[in-house]
């Protein structure tokens, strides 16, 4: 067989993940590949550092991108700040959070979990009471906007409540960073991880990730090595920074991926053009026109209005409409891509991404209307037109 | 500070890694993202593997590319293959070989090294008295092709001493795939992983590997979990094969780096293009047109000729030059990079590679121009004009 150059279709994603990318940063993305030790990549290197605490909105100082994608950067947090025996709360309201507790296990940690309905908000409550009965408990982690459901949890109450009993804070943000408002140095996140494929509208394949002062004094206190050398910040760091193990050079620890970090850099530069105040913004609005439209179809959102994620829209499939049969016409009529349910949710609801680039007027009229003839053709019961209407309203 | 848009310098890159990419791989790399799991991508992926089987020259049904660099690689064959407990022989000859006892290490494994001296091949009678010493060793580990020194080791004969005793193989290609002779299966090679960044001319970030069919039985049979959930191969299959543990369906494990990927394909287009053989013997031939040039020039080479590596070429750097101020005026001049020496040969050699696209003849010869004028300018004695004419007179 032969096999000749691969040629992709044009899609609109509006799935959970990845996002339309950026013109400018496919742009970044193929400019000419320079060497990782090269000085002016070192200068980039600065420079995303920089861009990255911006968008996490912190100082920390261990603040870069794992040359990997998101579940890595998960991999990262647990393989550094958790040891052998250490006990572990986890709280699980969707599938990463069940990942979450994957990762405490491998580590060789305890996962004591904290249950919470899936598509509804971690629980704050049952946090506490788990704080309260496990206080050998070395970490607190969860998922600030679950991918899975759509639910956004209260990551600054979820702190405060770490804090309180002396537990690191390990939370991921891979939906929420730039999409969501996000505050690590405000709300006292220890640890923390996203991805670039997201609202950063960048490519996927990397992971920014952050460690507050006490998540660096808690890796530099282990007493054992971190599992992963690919993963151990130690390393990771004295190749970052200079004055990690280097000695005041840099020390070569992995080829970096040159050009996928000229578009996290491109990514960034522009969520800096933009604010991450009018970023997050943004986001809502076009949430608010899409469930507009949504609710005038007759379909109903799986979270509480107050726990919803702007940029993950987890929409109830209605009964006797073929989940499958509609995400394959909206990919086959209109290049356009929504996400099927994860775990308990699957065949159950729809996700319709909202994030980053993909998150415009533009893309929300389409998808109302591919949506809308989709469902017409499934003999759902709605009147043509009030959703577009609707979503239109919202904007005006 | 206000950071825009960051425009690399345009370099030629005869470092150690990363090399030149090849135009057609850079536009592969932006085209369009599309979803991880859209049907396209799906066929995309299929095709994949097979185009790196062809590259290893195997057909292990396990052969995909790791989601992260070359150390990654290394590190999914470590953390898959080795339990807690098990004895691993490892072959030390340079950098790399250090980095697999490091990752024997955090697996929990014990390594028993053999220490061959750097700058040469491993040594197959070292090795086999090793395999004697030590017969309740599961695995054997070594370098092909080691980056830091320019060496080449035998990989055929340590595999065949590794199957007598009953040990599986793990062998970095990182630097010899597409570049030397590799033939997995014909040599019985059980685990290996490679780079996209070194002969294939992809952009760094991903790690072609396979495993044989004795590797995947032990994988199975583990009684531990994979210390790594994001390299566990048994949840990376079910992603890459309708028949992992998907039932008939791939289940989502991570998201894939969709333009990455688009690159790396296209790169293994290209070797498919060319043809195996033709590019091993490309390397070769300009190997030795740079080496009749660096020889003119009065330069001694590393690694003995019959150990030396085509793509790899460590010269040394001779009395009273100075390295850096060389590097710089190649880097600030010509926008050439060569490569440092690593670890104990800092200072002490250069690393000028020749690796996939950059592997040409204007690159060899531009790259004697410029070495004679950095080595004239650091009092180098040598007739000027020599080298390139040496180097012409390989190519008629």
């Amino acid at each position: 067989m032969t096999i000749t150059s691969f040629h992709p279709p044009k899609r609109t994603l509006m799935g959970p993940g990845p996002s339309d990318v950026h013109p400018r940063i496919t742009e970044a993305l193929a400019r000419p590949t320079i060497g990782h030790l090269d000085p002016e990549f070192i200068r980039m290197m600065d420079e995303l550092k920089s861009l990255i605490q911006y968008a996490f909105k912190t100082s920390n100082r261990l603040t870069l991108p794992i040359s990997a994608p998101g579940s890595a950067g998960m991999e990262a947090c647990f393989a550094n700040l958790i040891e052998e025996g250490d006990k572990v709360i986890v709280c699980i309201n969707g599938v990463f959070g069940g990942r979450m507790k994957e990762n405490v296990i491998r580590m060789g940690g305890t996962a004591i979990t904290v249950d919470s309905h899936w598509g509804r908000a971690v629980d704050p409550k049952a946090v506490e009471e788990t704080l309260n009965a496990h206080p050998d408990a070395k970490a607190l982690a969860f998922v600030h906007a679950e991918t899975s459901t759509g639910a956004r949890s209260d990551a600054k109450t979820l702190c405060q409540l770490a804090r309180k009993h002396n537990c690191l804070t390990i939370v991921d943000t891979v939906t929420s960073l730039a999409g969501s408002e996000l505050e690590i140095d405000g709300w006292g996140v220890d640890a923390v991880y996203s991805g670039s494929q997201k609202c950063l509208s960048c490519v996927p394949g990397l992971s920014p990730i952050s460690f507050s002062e006490a998540a660096v004094e808690k890796i530099q206190a282990r007493k054992t090595p971190v599992r992963s050398w690919f993963l151990d910040m130690n390393l990771v760091m004295g190749y970052w920074f200079q004055d990690g193990r280097g000695n005041g050079k840099r020390t070569y620890h992995h080829t970096a991926p040159v050009n996928q970090l000229y578009a996290l850099h491109e990514a960034l530069c522009l969520l800096q053009e933009e604010g991450l105040d009018n970023s997050w913004q943004r986001h809502q609005l076009h949430h608010q026109a899409l469930v507009a439209g949504l609710a005038a179809m007759g379909l109903e959102m799986l979270v509480p209005e107050e726990e919803r994620l702007a940029q993950l829209n987890a929409v109830v499939i209605p009964e006797g409409v073929d989940d499958l049969a509609v995400r394959q016409q909206l990919l086959a009529e209109y290049n356009l891509e929504i996400g099927a349910g994860l775990g308990a949710f699957a065949g159950k609801v729809w996700r319709i991404g909202l994030m980053g680039y993909a998150a415009n007027q533009t893309n929300v009229l389409n998808c109302l209307s591919a949506l809308e003839s989709a469902l017409l053709r499934q003999g759902h019961r709605f009147t043509p037109g009030e959703a577009v209407k609707a979503a239109i309203s919202v904007y005006q």
